[in-house]
């Protein structure tokens, strides 16, 4: 069955803190030539039948309604896998 | 400068308490079309200079050593954004 993935990244305006901290740790690592690290989230759904253009539209209205804050959220990416 | 995104989704045999509950929601505001939710974390991380191969090497094993716990993740994509 095909799944939609839905990509939501914090505003790059905002601060995050996680990305913060993997960032130093990354440093410490000794990997410094990695920096600015932002953690977001990936969203897989699996949809019943086939992905029309319909199916998409309604998967970026969830994606930006339900699966995302917009006040600090941005959708980056909504994209279908394995469809056949 | 380029990003490389590292993508990281709970292993497929794990339950995902989050996103049986997204799925649920979805479920009840009309949308059950989209089914078997899992959420995962997309990591964007900045690099210095070009991506090689090198660096693109030293990117996979710094997701699968750092950005993801191998016990109940996979990295499921290791990509360059913004090369130019």
């Amino acid at each position: 069955m095909p799944t939609i993935v839905v990509e939501v990244m914090p505003k790059a305006e905002l601060l995050d803190p996680q990305g913060k901290a993997t960032s130093g740790a990354l440093a410490r690592l000794g990997h410094g030539k990695f920096h600015d690290v932002r953690i977001g989230k990936r969203f897989e759904l699996v949809v019943d039948g086939e992905v029309t253009d319909e199916v998409l539209e309604e998967a970026r209205r969830v994606a930006d309604e339900i699966l995302s804050n917009s006040v600090i959220e941005d959708v980056v990416a909504v994209t279908v896998e394995g469809a056949e």
